[in-house]
């Protein structure tokens, strides 16, 4: 009995083969008035032309998900009770610990911010930027305790502020100094200028660099190039450049992108690859979707702040469109970008198609690329993150935090958790920016033959 | 319950994993003997040398099929009813609608004609081009009743025989432009001269072009380059090229081929992406099947009636080379193409499918391409074929009607019909070439070690 | 009731999607001592830091497999029954049948044959090769016997000593021949210089080859190379030139990696194609996995004992590097490689991943390729192996017999046996060589974020 069963099932998926996914999809386009019409199927996710408040009232459940999950109050370790008294350090005193693990001084909570301020920007409503003001309120307020905590007990790692008290990798500091420096800029916060120095001064001057100038780091192995690293350092540089005027910051951020570029750009396939290192600098490829993210993440950021006249201005530019293509082509049927991106056998991952559909919509917004070409992929994009985002707020299909790798194997099995921080700012980002181009007054779409086509104004 | 149900689902879907379409194929080669060679697996496609008896049965049911879905009579729209007067025309007089959505002078009927001519060329049995007789007599006997209903009652697009009427677009005009000068030229069905002329007046002097002459639409984006026109124009010129034996048809259709490849052939891939668009001429390629399908098809009708002499007949024939290459590259791993044929997590499709299997027998048989290379390409892609169709002459998988997009959501999710016209002149093509390369006498074909090897007569 | 069934079940197979493998896996890996460590999910493979202990265990019970599966006695074939009396041949002695219908003088066996010297090398246990001595012993005693048999009966084929009698292609002499090459150099069974006379002149002097001297098949089509071919040629010219120090054996060597090279080795994709046929030059090309196997196996094989001072050394070192860098890019996300490398839709094939996992274990052990980079590829490829070992010794997935097809269909749908003898010595190999790697004093191995790197000693 159970033979035959499986037998039946087996012979089912035989029949069902590579066809798996066509036409089984749970959603029907409601842009089509006719239910019945037999020149339209259905899709696996909701394509259709997104809709302003249903964006909206998504990312608002998003940002209630992070405002929960990120408290910002003192415990002691050992009790979870509330410490309130800041006079001398506890050794035992930590930041109230997240129910989803997300620490708020980490990289990703620097893109999270990110979000917020364009949620602000794009709708004009302060309440995006809330928990934004909550958090600086609390660095600023209590820094001056680690800091204390730490001369007296010396807890390196342990101490809750370690990355700002005593930064020692680009992870600690660019993010969140890029953050710190546009919040202080749009008048948000407290004045974080004294961090802002600390971390800028880790990116500028003393994460190690190849001899050639190139930000590198020395694990897991020395000596090696990582996509990330475009994001924890080029940000942080550009925005040293707009608050500063120092053109330095600009020349230094322009550098790592041309730099890095030259180390793992791929020009044949328009992707990067996680990472280089000099011990093989011919190894095989490995496109990770969310490294490519980091890197176009990164050369966005810049781009909106680098003068024209830059000298780096157009070059940057270039391999950012070159990014972005390569990036383009491998978009799923399901809208989403796969975990390797050359690698349609992988699943489909959420925190690299968010940065994608950011970087894309928001080069069609500045008028880097064409609506043409890219409009509709932002949105198929979008489609796919859409019905990624949960009632309460949670992303899933994120992936978890991701080493600079040597196998397939390694990355293709990597899990997926609601608590995989780096999707969450990244989808805040790509879903205002979707607003901004459903509003976009240069850009028409129209709906036609049951599909999307945007174009210029002006064709 | 349910729940260790899905449990041991999706342990069985993990465990069978990539592998589940080996060897779990319902067919077995007939040509080994050995029902138990454990050398010899199951197929998921009929994977054997086809027998020319099997392959007329299975087109004599597509004839049948076609036939019942294009009726050639002429009802009251309101009523159902049919006009039996025909000497003043009444507003409400259409063509009978087909029970498939089958318009009777769509391009997809141009090649479903091109087929029936094959089939009667390759089989001397005329029954193959009643239905063309048939409707070639309506056309001829009912045009000036619709041209006068038009100039009473200005209906446009609503009336029937609007396309011949007043063409205004390539598809209007070029396929069954084609199909006329060839039904014209064999003698079959009444002289069409008038209709060939306008039609081949359109093709040739008033659709759009680009500045450089190349053939363009303004739908659904201005200006825009199909590889669908290539279909849509060439086989037109050409056909008036061998007509009229004016050189200036030659010289446009070669020019058509040469102008279009320019612009959407990825000489990398050896593919044609769907089209190019003047906002973006770099944008990403979607190297949609049936569009490759409408390229070769074009070439290899010209080829089939351009002078060897002409000055571009090698620069054609290297070009459908080209493009033939590319394609068999993408070939399956169950003998059909992919609606994106680089994608091959796409579904199977038949209309594309059946293109290429036509274009690469047919190349064979007319000496262009090598059958040690391609014999067992086409016939792998027939096995294909020929389980897509139905008893009752009806084909599956082929997709419907389907725009020239800019995602990868859009054409993954296409719907498949038995309505989709598309595919039903092409599998009669493709069953009547295969015919004759299994006769073809410069051809032999070897079954050894549990494969097919083609190889010219003398090696 | 049925209908609903089916209904939920393609429900549920949609909802799945491509995401069907993903976190599904069987395997948790022991070296995450933290069993709900969130940051490390589910494995297809046991992916791990492999044990030495576990992996010759498991090669124990291969070997145990073939050991049982290779009888060497003579028999009747008519009544099975022992044959006794040497001193007349008998028309009806034959070679007791295997089981698994496993060949002992096949070219197969001869992989199994370097995988035991290999273990004995390896582990220093003289056990490893008493099947090795068991055969040769047999062969020494009986070649007479059937040499007789021939002269009287003229059996042709049907002589269970054939390929020796007469030998007639390169798959009759190469492989035993370098086999036999090294069991004499080692000391291991008794002297089969007149053996390896015959097989070697068949290899150097009498196989066909192309004007250009590169060696061909005419099966089955004339002229054809095979990717097959290196194996079943190079190492029995680079042992001979070992054996007797005759450069010209070497300068073959070289020449038949170059020339066979350069007819099949595609520098864009990195791989070979299977074979290279003068009736179509341009054909598309079917990375076969084995067919690649075969490649590097035999420019490892070569690369062993050619002299560095040769003048080809270089050219074949970095052909090989080549190939193995192509190869290493198509490693699959269960660390196995597919049947057809390029096609990862294509089932998971167990022979060519084990050639590969050897090549690529061994490269790094010589010190030809980075440790950094094929360390980790390696080690997961064994990680896909270890799980097709199955506990009486028998290997799952390995592809039986295939032949240089044309068409796609073909490669995907050859069936997959525990008797498809080809996988065998590849898999002694890969393991002996992994034991060789984990206790390279050069390599350093760390086990870090749920990954392994590989690095140099001194970095």
């Amino acid at each position: 009995m159970k033979k035959t069963g499986l037998c039946l099932l087996v012979l089912s998926l035989a029949a069902l083969s590579v066809n798996l996914a066509h036409g089984a999809g749970p959603y029907r386009n409601p842009d089509n008035r006719n239910p019945n019409d037999p020149l339209e199927g259905t899709y696996p996710v909701p394509y259709k032309l997104p809709v302003v408040a249903e964006i909206t009232a998504q990312l608002d459940s998003v940002r209630g998900f992070i405002d929960r999950a990120t408290p910002s109050r003192i415990v002691d370790r050992a009790t979870g009770q509330p410490v309130t008294d800041f006079a001398a350090p506890s050794a035992t005193a930590i930041v109230e610990p997240s129910p989803n693990d997300f620490g708020i001084m980490n990289y990703e909570m620097g893109v999270m911010h990110a979000g917020l301020m364009l949620g602000r920007r794009v709708t004009g409503d302060p309440k995006w930027t809330a928990m934004t003001e909550r958090h600086l309120a609390f660095f600023h307020d209590r820094l001056p305790y680690f800091q204390a905590q730490e001369q007296e007990f010396k807890l390196g790692r342990a101490n809750s502020f370690a990355r700002w008290v005593k930064p020692h990798a680009l992870d600690d500091a660019g993010s969140m100094c890029a953050a710190l420096v546009r919040a202080r800029l749009e008048k948000i916060g407290p004045d974080m200028a004294p961090v802002i120095a600390t971390l800028s001064d880790w990116v500028a001057n003393r994460q190690v660099r190849l001899k050639d100038g190139t930000l590198a780091r020395n694990r897991p192995q020395a000596w090696s190039v990582w996509a990330d690293d475009m994001y924890m350092s080029i940000p942080a540089l550009a925005e040293m450049g707009r608050m500063t005027g120092e053109r330095r910051y600009y020349d230094d951020a322009v550098k790592t992108v041309l730099g890095i570029s030259k180390y793992i750009f791929d020009a044949q396939a328009g992707l990067y690859t996680h990472g280089w290192n000099q011990n093989n600098p011919d190894a095989p490829e490995f496109y990770w979707g969310r490294a490519n993210g980091w890197a176009v993440l990164a050369m966005s950021d810049l781009l909106d702040v680098l003068p024209k006249s830059h000298p780096g201005y157009q070059k940057v530019l270039a391999q950012h469109r070159r990014a972005l293509r390569g990036i383009a082509k491998q978009q799923s049927g399901e809208g989403m970008w796969h975990q390797m991106l050359d690698r349609h056998d992988s699943f489909l991952e959420t925190s690299g198609t968010a940065m994608f559909v950011y970087a894309l919509a928001h080069a069609i917004n500045q008028g880097w690329i064409s609506p043409t070409t890219y409009g509709s992929i932002a949105q198929a994009g979008w489609a796919g993150i859409s019905a990624r985002i949960k009632a309460d707020g949670s992303i899933v299909d994120g992936v978890t935090a991701t080493t600079f790798g040597a196998d397939h194997v390694y990355y293709y099995n990597r899990p997926t958790s609601i608590n995989a921080m780096a999707g969450y700012g990244p989808v805040l980002l790509a879903g205002f920016e979707m607003i901004r181009l459903l509003g976009n007054p240069d850009v028409v779409i129209t709906d036609k033959v049951k599909t999307y086509h945007y174009g210029p104004k002006k064709p």
